[in-house]
């Protein structure tokens, strides 16, 4: 029998204030290929995890803090799909 | 006088097919941490930009082919904010 699964979704970006010189050299290399109006750019992970059916959303919570996202410098998202 | 500015956020994954050694350690370390039922895990980029209003689809998309995805391997997905 095929267990069921679900998919859930998560974001981590670094918080405001925080020194993004990844998202700084993509504003920049844009800028240089001509592309107008690229006020600023940020640059964050998106992690999709397969999931067995009934996986809570803290239990999601609870993997961020603990391995996906360094909560001293970044925040996350979760979307349950 | 302010100028209005508007917000895109591009999803960069890695194309069905591709391995994602980064995405099987993650899930790996879960795995190793007590986390159950985490049947596979895929990592990809997520970048938000900063655009002067008015800016289309098609010159995001534009950007995308260029230079924010490798589209060799990797699917990109816009979403204007």
């Amino acid at each position: 029998m095929l267990e069921t699964t679900m998919k859930a979704r998560v974001h981590v970006m670094l918080k405001d204030g925080v020194l993004d010189p990844q998202g700084e050299a993509v504003r920049h290399a844009l800028g240089a290929m001509g592309f107008e109006g690229v006020a600023g750019v940020r640059q964050g992970k998106v992690i999709e995890l397969d999931l067995k059916d009934g996986t809570s959303e803290a239990e999601v919570a609870d993997m961020c803090e603990r391995l996906l996202a360094n909560t001293v410098i970044e925040s996350y998202r979760i979307e349950i799909a």
